[in-house]
């Protein structure tokens, strides 16, 4: 149960987005911004980015359907990549630079005074530019934020797969919002 | 020195706000949504949780730009009620209810699942209610972003107090931008 009372039905991130209307619409506006495009990194290797710090954070809500959201966007239909990558994405067939900047969500997930310069200087070893790299530590602390809005509220989650296969949908085609207040 | 080329020489959330400037606009909104008003919480109790929250991030440029508003808002000229919540909020002069909110803050610095019902409670029966409650979350998660952004980066931070001291009169009369592109 919520710690508070939302006034809405709604599961995960939504049920406190429909509560406060008014600090959604920029948190919608900055996951779009920053998750809806594919200039430098990828839409999928975004949101494989967010998954994995979602994972870290333990955060059931956020890992799973970002989760399905990269799933969908990288064709891993049956979400082994996404298992793989929260177990130890360093044993996966991801490129090295893809592990690089992992490496760098990861340190940002414990706090960013953890990003070395050896980790910055092996992503740019293995093709990544200054933009990739900013854009790999504010999607991880961005996701640092949305976490904790979702289980700092103690908000429920949904556990049947389908229902975040179906709400990546909605997101890939209609971008990140709370305003339709459906889920 | 920052980990990535900022292409220009500003301090602490500036200069990497500056260098992606579409993703710093949602964040400006974002914090002026949640820090400039007095609904519920005032201004000066929401740079407060801020300051706190960036205090136990280890953040300096977060701590001290937050703390010296804070500091402006609550009439602590010489900033010692600011040194004293960071130290130990339990040993001030704040009221129950600003304790039992500093204490979910904590809480949600630490990770979202950390908060208690306990804790909830506690601040309910300070009189806190749910939009209070809602708030403090989601300015401690917020802070847990903005803080990683700025070390993340390692961005550099001023060490005079006066420049914090101008920037506070800035963000207090004009709100939180990074447009203008001065300090």
């Amino acid at each position: 149960m919520p710690h508070i009372d939302l006034q809405n039905g709604m599961p995960g991130i939504l049920g406190p987005m429909l509560f406060s209307p008014h600090t959604a619409a920029p948190m919608n506006l900055l996951a779009n911004a920053l998750m809806q495009t594919d200039e430098g990194l990828s839409r999928g290797e975004r949101e494989l980015i967010a998954t994995y710090v979602s994972s870290e954070n333990d955060c059931f809500f956020c890992q799973t359907i970002h989760g399905a959201i990269a799933s969908a966007y990288l064709g891993d239909e049956d979400w082994s990549l996404i298992r793989d990558v929260k177990n130890d994405y360093a044993e996966t067939g991801l490129s090295g630079k893809m592990k690089a900047l992992l490496a760098i969500a990861g340190s940002v997930q414990k706090g960013g005074k953890n990003v070395t310069p050896e980790q910055v200087e092996k992503a740019r070893e293995n093709g990544a530019d200054d933009r990739q790299i900013h854009d790999t530590v504010l999607i991880a602390a961005a996701f640092c934020m949305f976490n904790r809005y979702v289980d700092g509220l103690a908000t429920t989650a949904p556990t049947d797969p389908e229902i975040y296969r179906n709400r990546a949908k909605k997101v890939i085609s209609g971008g990140y919002s709370a305003s339709d207040g459906t889920y």
